[in-house]
């Protein structure tokens, strides 16, 4: 027998995806499936982006430098000084997608066996490039009864051991929608400075804050500027996760060049993409602040309406555009399927995400299902009908 | 001191960009500098394709399959079909290029120290894949001397060990533009099933045959489908290599499972890229029969002239667009160094790509240099007379 690797075996399936032969199914034979499960926004990308692609004017579709375009990266430059995060386009490496740069900044900093701290729950995706690299995830749980705040500091110190090598956080935080505070990024620098760690810091969703707390980048983190790897994406920003643009920023030179090593090797990030991405830097504004609005409206729509349902309870979340909600239900994975596999009302159905594929330690947010908010009002209002009628039908079976 | 990790500081970097900042200074100084060096083709890329990119008529650039739109692979489908090779949608699985499906091939395939047999010279990029899943690449030496055919089989028997997982070729081959023979790929397939191996077979130059010999896709060979993992790009056949689209096809139902974790790990492969790919498959002949006219006139114009330089030999190489030549010099790193930074001729010079980068074995083609013919005729012409007089130089000095 042909092997298969031993990562290859130990890749975790998508808890997101791993459904979608179900939802599949339910749709073939003419059901209405409402996708709760999947940060695939709904609403337009900017219109200067795709007239950008309307009127690409070259001949060849040519490799763009294993870095990303300059123009691009200047561009994105000047995106960040908005944000206080002061950047040379040499500290800029275009990737395809957030995804490859968690990849690769795992594979550059990561050993087999090194160690890597992570609040669960978290992105799933994390989880599958730490197998990549052989990298091991250790995660403190955060709770649905404290809002998922940040533990304690000490939780993460009694963890911290040689094997240690980064501090992974994702704020505004998939898929909780947690915001980190100032006092919390505070105390993740002074761990990341006191224990000379990597902090690989995922900020895809900074501009989908709905609360009046200020924005705490790694990148405003004083004294730990050549720790810092930040991930970003344009996907969820200007709803273009099908472009593939993301990036990776360093202030460390070394790793930077072995980023680039990795990026060389894949040759370049896409053309088109970039000719995008780099189009939708230049929206005024409105485009952004439509987009804000709207999910901040579906975000109070959804959680009133979530905690009006007999048994379920969600917190509200102050970012991105998820919720981690409990439902009256003992297994969220075996509930997600019956709804996809059994259940109708008026023909229709939803698709969640069970939390549990966010959790790492076995047994956590068993009762937990992710939504992203990614639907229209009338959908999102039909969906949560649907929801609540499953829930009668389900404790009724 | 943060920590990069082994597999990065053993990352090789790409001997075909590596000289690249000597040459944006010659350019930078008004110099014209040919490239001969990366294979990227000038050829225009199929006005169907850029037709596609400006028709496209989505609102949101949304994610698509992990594994690619449907419609497209069921277009490569037929594709492939044209060359005798036969497969359904399931078996293709589309990736960022060629590059991934490599990197995926070996994440899936092969654990850390398991090893993998590469005639050399071979594309560099295997190597920083291997490097990436921590496995190892045993080479067997081709030469120029024989045009670079394969090694008796004796060879590889002489490498095989209990951690040989794999066999990789490149057909056409990237460096040296060799096609395998009907003998040379019935002595891999014997090696494969004897030794229970993988096949990775790289045919991204399969449009590109210049002799009568007949393609011999791995896919062709019986009674190892299970064990063949092809790697394939549209970057080089339609001058594409921008839109970073390619695919990994198997018939080993438990590593296409496996590589779509991988490809699940990375939610999905570019949009617009997929768009332009797959209109570039309703080309009727004529644009691939055009560029397959002009490389096959450049090949020869080229041959032709390499070995009527002094000191210069160029075996004929029958697929592809690169060639492997020696030169009268020791040492050909520091011969195309000092093209770029030293010599002008009428102000312009020439960047090639020094053949030792596509050699594992220390010392081996230290006197060769990959040429990669994608420049117009009058271009290669120039860079010719360019190169005669950089030898005379050089040697003179």
């Amino acid at each position: 027998m042909l092997q298969i690797s031993e990562r290859g075996i130990q890749m975790p399936a998508s808890p997101i995806r791993k459904l979608a032969p179900l939802s599949d199914r339910a749709k073939a034979n003419g059901v209405k499936v409402y996708h709760l499960n999947i940060g695939q926004p709904d609403l337009p990308s900017p219109q200067v982006a795709l007239d950008a692609i309307r009127s690409i004017d070259r001949k060849t579709l040519e490799y763009s430098p294993s870095d990303g375009f300059r123009f691009f990266r200047e561009n994105l430059v000047n995106y960040y000084s908005k944000f206080d995060i002061h950047l040379a386009p040499d500290e800029i490496i275009v990737t395809a997608g957030g995804s490859e740069a968690v990849l690769y900044a795992f594979m550059a900093c990561l050993n087999p066996g090194d160690e890597i701290i992570v609040p669960e729950p978290a992105y799933a995706n994390y989880m599958a490039f730490a197998v990549s690299a052989g990298a091991v995830i250790k995660t403190i749980p955060t709770s649905i009864e404290t809002g998922f705040k940040l533990p304690e500091i000490e939780k993460f110190e009694a963890l911290i051991n040689p094997k240690t090598k980064g501090i992974l956080i994702c704020n505004p935080n998939n898929p909780t929608g947690y915001v980190y505070t100032a006092d919390e990024m505070e105390q993740i620098r002074l761990l990341v400075k006191r224990h000379n760690l990597y902090l690989f810091s995922d900020e895809v969703y900074r501009e989908f804050i709905y609360s009046d707390a200020p924005y705490i980048s790694a990148c405003h983190l004083k004294e730990i500027e050549e720790h810092v790897v930040l991930i970003d994406s344009v996907s969820k920003r200007y709803s273009e996760c099908g472009i593939r643009i993301g990036c990776l920023i360093t202030k460390n030179r070394k790793l930077h060049d072995t980023v680039m090593k990795f990026c060389q090797a894949r040759l370049s990030p896409p053309l088109v993409g970039q000719i995008a991405a780099n189009a939708s830097l230049q929206e005024n504004g409105s485009y952004m602040q439509r987009n804000f609005d709207e999910y901040r409206c579906r975000r109070d729509f959804l959680i009133d309406r979530l905690n009006k349902i007999p048994g379920v309870y969600s917190p509200q979340p102050e970012g991105a555009f998820y919720t981690l909600a409990s439902l009256p239900v003992d297994d969220a994975d075996a509930f997600c399927a019956w709804c996809l596999s059994d259940f109708r009302y008026k023909n229709q159905t939803i698709f969640m995400a069970p939390a549990s594929g966010f959790y790492v330690t076995p047994g956590l947010g068993k009762n937990e299902v992710r939504i992203a908010y990614v639907l229209n009002r009338e959908d999102l209002n039909n969906a949560l009908i649907v929801l609540e009628k499953a829930l009668e039908a389900y404790n009724e079976r």
